[in-house]
């Protein structure tokens, strides 16, 4: 093993500059030197996947039956039929790009299954020509694609209990995830239906059994929002709002209306339970803060994370991910003693606005405690703030909106676990 | 609907500036317009998934019963068990990514079903430290992710036949996928094994019955090649290579050996069945061409293509991929009049090198007969070439590496077929 000390730390607890691992020759030694013995029972092996002809092919690929254990942990609300939510699992993920059967799940009152010949949009209220579309209508219409993350506005909320919740960082801060979603910018449509000058508000609804509606201001509508048809390439699975979804890049999940079948213009929001005994926030104050759209900096170290295990001191790589709903991460940095320095680390590029970033910096533990953290910083200038830092703005009672710094100890066994630091 | 002639074409048949759908409020109208008495249809229709809860949360998501036809069109050889294609179906999809579902497979002796715990990696031959790894030790090393597309060297190759082939376009054309694939760069692995100054080649095998095997250079291997765990954010599915697969970026498919168990370092390249009798290519002068591993500029437009129906004359958004193996595309030209004049789509941002790249530009068909290419032109200055050139070349009786412009023929009827024009 290549000694920590022959490699320059760049900040405290053993964290490299986040290009030595292609710079210098480290020595990770963890495979085997292969004796001549040993590789001549390599070569001679017959694995029993070797001995006959594999699988046929296929029509649509499944995961692998060694991979079950990597997949969305449901939580439904036994008072509410098809009320709850499901969550990525990040801890068993790498890149950016969340695959479709993964994406967070975020339903209240269940997954319609919808027949797209029988799906309606419709688009009225303060505008001069209301207009209905059927799917076909839809897909004669130019398209753009745009990757971006979407994120429940009660994401990690667990963070606002006393105690460090100790669960799979995907099962905590899962329900944000990242596809490439294509379909016609909502602009085109609101052009065509000639919206009157008073209308601010879109009053957007689904058509699940519960008729989900939001409002959103027109300036975003007119800005970047689409009418997503196409998720990854596919078409949109029926629980990401099959035929149709409006996704409006950065801000709270809740305003990426599912199954979308209307867009109602109005001069006010409608004030409905989603925006008013939900995704609004009691503050110290006694105030409420309501209509927090955007999707504030945030990061998350993936790998070591809660759940993993270390199992010899040596060089490993710190992984994770940020994102931002104001625009571009610019820096990531990560801190190997619990804050006291913090070193930047490696982006993944290209960097896109409003995306998953996935960042990587290289580590020697030296078997001894450690407390891991990262923070975000985007292209606004806005720092991801610790926990004491959050609370001090927005009170112990949070519910939603919740993106402080993630800290994972790490113990002397290389165990890992969640911890408020 | 409005005029063509109200907006400036900017090349023959009908093809408008690509900014024009945003910037100008150019009506579609093919929605109906909604009259007072459809509104309370609408608004008062009760569809059956509006009535009752829908279905519940699912742990791994998969494509709406209603989409059943969007698979991989897969075609076995009859005389050898396993061997044998599946394409992308890149007329059904949109975007640039590929779901891992929908990847195209070529198989030499179908799909081995792998035991990760008992999977290893060889690196052995003209080194000075030969290892062996399991794939606990691989995770351990640092990674890196890149989109990039993956083409089989035989993709396309029903252009080389007298007559145009009528067939919907992913299933000529789709034996290229785009995806994010992460893992570990190739070269920390070589310089771990110390690779001998006279190695010039490596030699990557699978794990599948055929032992499947081809020689790449040790210069790309170094440059860009990964060792890929994950793709688009998931394990790799066994169809792909799971648990580790290959990938060199721009090259051509056969050499993302999937399955990976060994790579041999030596000063010669093996000489296997996929690199002389497949995957080479005799030329006009009887010569023949070996080690073609890079693949060339290409474009495909994906809609409208054959099968689909144009239902009337009016404003439609053509739309289709395009890549190159050398780098970034960085211009597709499309025209409407079988060639004559060609007009500049616009093309999806971000652009990457050795990546799909989305391509749409507006066009105005006037209900006439009309043919549409497309051609790629890549950061090298190579322009994907016309049949005729392609032939003039390469001769009449090739195989691999077929990369010619297509051609759609649109009759009066809107219907498309595939012609050489």
């Amino acid at each position: 093993m290549t000694k920590s000390t022959e490699l320059a730390t760049i900040a405290g607890g053993g964290l490299l500059d986040r290009r030595v691992f292609l710079k210098k020759g480290i020595t990770f030694s963890v495979a085997a030197l292969a004796s001549e013995s040993l590789l001549a029972e390599a070569d001679d092996s017959r694995l029993p996947w070797m001995e006959k002809p594999g699988e046929p092919f296929s029509n649509y690929g499944q995961p692998s039956a060694h991979e079950r254990k990597t997949i969305r942990w449901t939580m439904g609300n036994s008072m509410a039929n098809g009320n709850g939510v499901s969550w990525t699992p990040l801890h068993d993920m790498e890149g950016t790009i969340t695959p479709n059967g993964l994406h967070f799940e975020r339903h209240h009152n269940g997954v319609p299954q919808i027949d797209p010949a029988k799906h309606q949009l419709l688009i009225h209220g303060a505008v001069n020509k209301p207009l209905i579309f059927n799917m076909n209508d839809l897909l004669r219409y130019p398209m753009s694609s745009k990757l971006c993350f979407i994120e429940c506005g009660g994401n990690s909320n667990a963070g606002w209990r006393d105690k460090p919740i100790q669960t799979a960082a995907g099962y905590v801060h899962g329900m944000s995830s990242c596809s490439e979603w294509t379909g016609i910018p909502l602009k085109i449509l609101l052009d065509e239906a000639k919206v009157k000058g008073r209308a601010k508000w879109i009053i957007a609804e689904g058509a699940d059994a519960s008729a989900m509606n939001v409002s959103i201001p027109l300036e975003k509508a007119l800005d970047d929002c689409i009418l997503a048809i196409y998720q990854n390439g596919e078409r949109i699975r029926p629980e990401n709002g099959y035929p149709l979804r409006l996704v409006a890049p950065g801000w709270e999940g809740v305003l990426n209306v599912k199954w979308l079948r209307r867009l109602h213009l109005s001069n006010k929001p409608t004030m409905s339970r989603n925006e008013t005994s939900k995704y609004t926030e009691l503050l110290p104050s006694g105030k409420a803060r309501q209509f927090t759209f955007i999707m504030e900096a945030k990061s998350l170290i993936t790998h070591p994370s809660f759940g993993q295990q270390l199992n010899e001191s040596g060089y490993y790589q710190i992984s994770g991910l940020a994102w931002s709903g104001r625009g571009k991460i610019v820096r990531v940095e990560v801190s190997a003693d619990g804050g006291k320095t913090w070193a930047e680390a490696e982006l993944q590029t290209p960097v896109l606005a409003k995306c998953f970033t996935r960042f990587r910096i290289p580590w020697h533990w030296n078997g001894g405690k450690a407390v891991l953290k990262s923070r975000a910083i985007d292209e606004t200038g806005y720092v991801q703030p610790e926990r004491s830092e959050l609370i001090a703005q927005r009170g112990k009672h949070g519910y939603f909106h919740y993106n402080a710094i993630v800290s994972w100890q790490i113990s002397r066994q290389g165990e890992i676990s969640h911890v408020y630091a």
